[in-house]
């Protein structure tokens, strides 16, 4: 037996291989994972799958193991058709399973998306604030970052984007909808403005594209449209989704998107071989085979969302109503604090961990079940002195 | 319900956005998928999980589906412990967990190293022919490419290296271990040269780093060591590990690594976070348990192996004895034929599917169980006429 840990000691005085430039000093991204009884700082999903859920993932992932010694069908081809079997009921948007694609999370499709469609000479774009792995995806595929902001509402302005969007020349355009961290869904005619300004840009001879980011649509006010029903119109478009959220499957990692073929099969050159397990493909397949169970927590949800914000909104902070996003997401975006550290700080002091997330004042907090949102409110309650 | 049928039709007549440049036009990577009776192309392990390998996998998998609505642990700990507890037993060497790292294959694990290692104005390297994906990897995170040619027997010219090293300054060292596709491992004094000339490169300020991909480590010969041993004196050494092959694990997707905890702390900056699923790092934790079992069948298929290159050994071509590679791996490769895409096809033919990999002349073919090496061998003998 070699004794590695004296060994590892002596290695320290060795030289070590330096990371590349841009990424050295870094550090690695990701929440504080704090065991608290309140975690409402990564939009988790409350709803733990129940023991007919369990069961299926149980059953199927066996019967998948009895071929775990063959790899995975590289193209998903099942898993694809029942994506876009759910897409079709969710959003009575017909599409094509050679329209989807999917990876080990929403992160890894955008790397792939970035990784095809960005890269060295190339830049991609938000309107802040916006979720902050954009940044990440962009550093880790050579892509030029770069950001528009959005009014102090949080509306994107489009007589802005229509003048520097054209100077700016991104190859991709992340919109957020409903946004991340602010929880509003963009408006039919803003996705549309930005789609038509993308489509007359010319990237090496295309449009730039327009990446939805839908991580949270399924939570979306009555009345709000998907912008999957802007893929007939648009080949510049992709709409992506996860499991992570409505159908509370954060764990299995399952991200996927909605595209023109075209897009879909470039995404394809850049795929890592088999990136999706036989075991992935089996839990998204059973998960989606209860979407019905699954997605009926997704109405209680929303409910408890509509009341957390009619109540923050009643709040007063320093003499002035709460200010509260209008929310289409799983979460709640309010503000302004004079020291957001502290409100924080003072709810994780009682247990309650929310996030610090966008503009300085405000906060974030994940829309979790009675239990939780109670303690939350009591938490603020105190914290507020109100 | 919208007609996209139609839609996307209408799309098409659009224009697409552009992929970048150096993709563009490209293939996606992967041996042909075949629905053939013999599938002897992709090394893969023969022997399916057992009842009782199944069994704790689905177990496993209920237990971790109970928190599916919660992200998994981003740092993978217990997995990571139960790999360095295997690498202890399966190669005499202690490692600290914190010198483990793992990805969604071996593929992701390599995409990892060279996101941190590589990069523009980078060079990555190979002693060709070796495993075909690495410039692939490179191309993905627009690390240059660049290879030396073995010897014609495929050993390594070490006085070539010491001259070339220098000049051509990699970052990045791939040595394959057992190489692929030519089967054998290597020489642990030509290990040792290639790590000592890395170590005195200069790559902005540190050693090129030397990733030995030992995917195929547990098939080597009784005596080869693994380069595991040589981590406590090389902080420039990364070893990677797979669990498609001997843990006959294909489909679950699960590669690994041990190097320096700076090494691996690095790869933390550029990986997604949560990159492996809860239910991946279950599946590969209950695979782990049953190592004993699933690494007996490592012997039978080692057996298979020396006997199936004793046989083609005894085999003449065009008046001469068949050349076949020494292999360390559950595969073996052979030759020369002066029109080896005729004989893949003539074995194809007869429902043997092979694989046609490195040098012209040359065929490796996947060490199966008895029934497909008895149908490998009688297609063989049939095509060439024996």
């Amino acid at each position: 037996m070699k004794t590695q840990e004296t060994g590892a000691e002596r290695a320290t005085t060795g030289r070590s291989p330096q990371a590349r430039n841009g990424i050295r000093g870094d550090q690695p991204y990701g929440a504080p994972q704090l065991d608290v009884p309140y975690q409402l700082n990564t939009n988790e999903n409350p709803y733990a799958p129940s023991d007919t859920v369990i069961a299926t993932i149980a059953a199927d992932v066996a019967s998948a193991a009895t071929t775990l010694n063959r790899y995975p069908d590289r193209d998903f081809t099942a898993l694809r058709h029942d994506l876009a079997d759910f897409l079709r009921s969710e959003s009575s948007v017909a599409l094509d399973p050679a329209q989807i694609w999917a990876a080990n999370g929403s992160n890894e499709v955008m790397l792939h998306i970035l990784q095809a469609f960005g890269g060295p000479g190339r830049t991609a774009l938000a309107f802040t604030p916006a979720y902050a792995m954009y940044s990440e995806y962009a550093r880790d595929t050579l892509t030029e970052w770069t950001t528009i902001a959005r009014r102090d509402d949080f509306t994107i302005d489009l007589d802005a984007a229509a003048t520097q969007l054209p100077e700016l020349a991104p190859a991709v355009i992340f919109l957020t909808s409903p946004n991340n961290p602010t929880g509003t869904a963009l408006a039919p005619g803003e996705l549309r403005a930005i789609l038509d300004i993308a489509r007359d840009l010319d990237i090496d001879g295309g449009p730039a594209l327009v990446v939805v980011d839908e991580a949270y649509a399924e939570f979306r006010r009555e009345g709000t449209p998907s912008a999957l029903e802007l893929l007939a119109d648009y080949p510049n478009l992709i709409v992506t989704r996860t499991m992570s959220k409505a159908f509370a499957l954060a764990g299995g990692r399952l991200g996927y998107l909605a595209a023109s073929r075209e897009i879909v099969d470039t995404l394809r050159i850049v795929r890592l071989p088999y990136h999706l397990s036989s075991i992935t493909q089996a839990v998204a397949r059973a998960a989606l085979k209860h979407r019905d169970e699954l997605l009926s927590q997704v109405a209680a949800l929303r409910a408890e969302r509509d009341a957390l914000v009619t109540w923050l909104r009643g709040l007063t902070v320093n003499g002035e109503p709460m200010t509260v996003a209008q929310s289409d997401a799983n979460f709640v975006f309010f503000g302004k604090f004079e020291d957001r550290h502290a409100v924080w700080q003072g709810l994780l002091d009682q247990g309650v961990l929310i996030r610090e997330s966008g503009p300085e004042g405000w906060l974030r907090v994940t829309v979790g079940n009675r239990e939780e949102m109670t303690a939350f409110k009591n938490a603020l309650v105190k914290e507020l002195g109100l």
